[in-house]
């Protein structure tokens, strides 16, 4: 164990983090005690947002973990390191918009999750609401105001359609939320200390049709 | 307008292109006819990827579009150079995982898209198979092989449990899918030349939860 670096990391290394810590929770699960950089490399998958095994020593020796040469790192110990780092404190979240998207979502999240759980949601349309969905009860978007502030909702995943996703924003900001996960199309304007994550579902289904096919040109197939 | 330069792009590039030719459809159909690049930049969102307006003028100059100092860009231009070097072509999707998710992905894909269309979904279990979900006919997957061919689809959208994601791969590869979508957590390995785009929802709902805490907390809010 060396000294820890608590210096402010990159958001780009804080998805690395919260990757190594959902990876590492499942090998633990399954009784893996110790695993190689390369190894935890390999099961956060070949994307490069995750670098290689170099990137991992790196991420982790900032936490103060050092792995063994003939055994690697004790998963426990850096889990207990991430989960100091990370903090264990649940965010509350809420969806708004119970349609087609927002039901899968709410049936998606019903598990419990290591960072997050969803304990309401909202709607406008007067069939869905004090509907209870995957143990969710949905609340009136009119009531938004009163129910964060009980429930301390400081989350909201937003599956409105995109034509109101901006005015849904405007309604709730002010609540006490300050992390909004954009399921819409269209981006956002929210107040300064407000974290907005992007889930454009189509981009990503455009980006991979694009360089699906551009991987076939540079190949020379048919 | 300049000479097009077309050396190949980065993946980053690329998602911007494709960004900018969402937005640009979209304006140019309200009615809009020329924008400069800073209001290109702003369509798009303060999401970093996308860069600012200079970052727009260096893509669209890659393209050989320039603006005008006084009117800007003309959208119908750019959207044609855009269209000439993105290919009109349409990619033949399926999706695999007919569950709350599937189901929700057929139904938010159903309106025409630029790059790709969904034109089949499978499944394994009977009770779903031969039903019809937003036009969209549910097959077994284990005619994946002879429907895929029939329907000329290189692309997946992959749904299915996490924990059979990879053996779906696995009976599906060598059938022309040339990108998959990969909305499971767990990574994929894949045959080279194919191209996978991963969307980890849970992820993007833990660094949302996580960078809205530590924004509040860099600015000292209690």
């Amino acid at each position: 164990m060396i000294a820890a670096n608590h210096s402010p990391l990159s958001h780009l290394a804080i998805r690395r983090l919260l990757r190594y810590r959902r990876v590492l929770t499942e090998a633990y699960k399954q009784g893996t005690a110790t695993v190689f950089s390369h190894q935890i490399a390999s099961m956060c998958g070949r994307n490069n947002a995750y670098g290689g095994s170099a990137q991992v020593r790196r991420d982790l020796m900032h936490l103060g973990c050092e792995g063994k040469p003939n055994s690697g790192y004790n998963i426990e110990s850096v889990l207990s390191e991430l989960e100091t780092f990370l903090a264990p404190d649940i965010t509350s979240t809420a969806l708004i918009g119970v349609g087609h998207l927002g039901k899968a979502l709410l049936r998606h999240f019903t598990q419990e999750h290591a960072g997050f759980s969803v304990v309401a949601a909202f709607d406008c349309d007067p069939e869905k609401i004090d509907r209870v969905i995957s143990g969710c009860h949905i609340f009136s978007l009119d009531r938004f105001a009163i129910v964060a502030q009980e429930m301390n909702i400081t989350q909201i995943m937003l599956a409105v359609p995109s034509s109101v996703s901006q005015q849904v924003v405007d309604q709730t900001s002010g609540c006490g939320v300050k992390s909004i996960v954009n399921f819409t199309s269209l981006p956002l304007s929210v107040p300064s200390g407000v974290f907005v994550e992007n889930v454009d579902l189509i981009a990503s289904v455009e980006v991979a049709a694009f360089l699906g096919k551009q991987i076939q040109l540079s190949r020379g197939a048919p």
